[in-house]
């Protein structure tokens, strides 16, 4: 059973290798997109090495809808994608994956269906093809060097998917058994490093004394340090007196 | 030569397959990203299989660092993330793919130096070595199936930076051989239809003929027409005039 999750359908236009389809099937997954259909695929349906090379993300290929023609494989959608290098001849948007995604989205959002076209892997969709659709995605790759494969664009268009989901959250700290450390647990730090320093001459000459406690003060309090941390850096002054006076 | 444009330095760390090392240099320049360097490569320097996959990429593998230690390899960075699953019992800040390359694209803005660093295929990398990093760098996919490959990883957090750069255009419509239809060749094209339509007794009843009109001129005005599709439509309607001339 595919995913209740509201999203795109990849269609793979007459894909060649099975490699590249079961390829594809993984990148999809990776980003939990799961609704392929595959237009026409050279070697017949289903496909072992398509199977062999998908792996975890085999289900996608049992529940692929299989289509002999491209206008069947997207006549239930209401707005369609082709990934293309280049639009020949046709005067058409061309977007960005990310933008392809916005609209996808919003689209998406109000009850329409979106399916997103990737072609053969060797001469990619033809003019036919584009034809049917409302827009070009164009992966904006170095015009020097250009040489995404199909599972790799795939990959991108699926990521752009899940990067622009509300779940993506852009940093969090983990954080190993510990907690961030209080004010207070800090300003204690840095009193006894103070105190201990001041003992130990550090503040040295007596005219920038003052000057230096503060640097000290303002290093502790912009690192953010966990409860560990403080502990450690309390051990290691306590080692290092204890060290002194032992000798 | 590497090319002149500031970046951030993508460093992998012991690589195992020849294979991955010319995929993720591929998958680099893709993005026009080029300066990669390589700690402690599993099957010594240079690498044929590496020089094979790369292709049209393999200047990157001529010009790639290679170092005993990922100590070394950072050595002259002053912001370094790694990328990995997990942050497996150290604090540190965990960002996303996005996140990442927007505090990389500041820091390298200041004259700042960034690496990423990438690990072994199986293993990924290690504790020792994620404890050198300033954050860790954890793309956000599907939590059922994490399968992404070290080639696969490169490509994403290399498309990550291309995307941020500002000459992404998010929307063009490539024109063919065409040009935009401007408001009054619009408006002509309407009035043709609107003539034409109320001759052949489209507009009817006659109290709805008025809405009619303007659901109509509506109908032309949304659409983004070129010359040639203006030209196009008047054609069709003379056409179906003509048609009905000859009887």
């Amino acid at each position: 059973m595919p995913s209740g999750t509201p999203q795109p359908a990849f269609v793979l236009v007459r894909p060649q290798m099975g490699e590249n389809i079961g390829g594809a099937a993984r990148a999809m997954w990776n980003f939990g997109l799961d609704r392929m259909r595959v237009v026409s695929p050279r070697d017949g349906w289903p496909n072992e090495k398509a199977v062999a090379m998908a792996s975890g993300a085999g289900r996608l290929l049992d529940e692929a809808v299989i289509y002999d023609s491209v206008a069947e494989s997207v006549g239930d959608c209401s707005y369609v994608f082709a990934t293309t290098a280049r639009a020949r001849g046709l005067t058409k948007p061309v977007v960005s994956p990310q933008r392809a995604m916005e609209i996808a989205r919003e689209k998406i959002a109000a009850g329409e269906k979106v399916a997103v076209m990737f072609g053969p892997e060797r001469a990619g969709l033809e003019n036919e093809d584009i034809a049917r659709a409302n827009a070009i995605i164009s992966v904006p790759v170095n015009p020097e060097f250009a040489s995404l494969n199909l599972a790799q664009c795939v990959l991108l268009t699926a990521y752009e998917w899940q990067r622009q989901s509300v779940q993506v959250i852009p940093e969090v700290v983990e954080l190993a058994g510990s907690e961030w450390a209080s004010v207070i647990e800090v300003e204690k730090l840095s009193e006894h490093y103070e105190g201990r320093l001041d003992e130990a001459g550090f503040f040295f000459p007596p005219e920038k004394a003052e000057g230096m406690k503060i640097v000290l003060r303002n290093l502790w309090s912009r690192m953010p340090l966990t409860r560990s941390d403080v502990q450690m850096l309390h051990g290691i002054l306590r080692q290092m007196v204890r060290w002194k006076e032992r000798g």
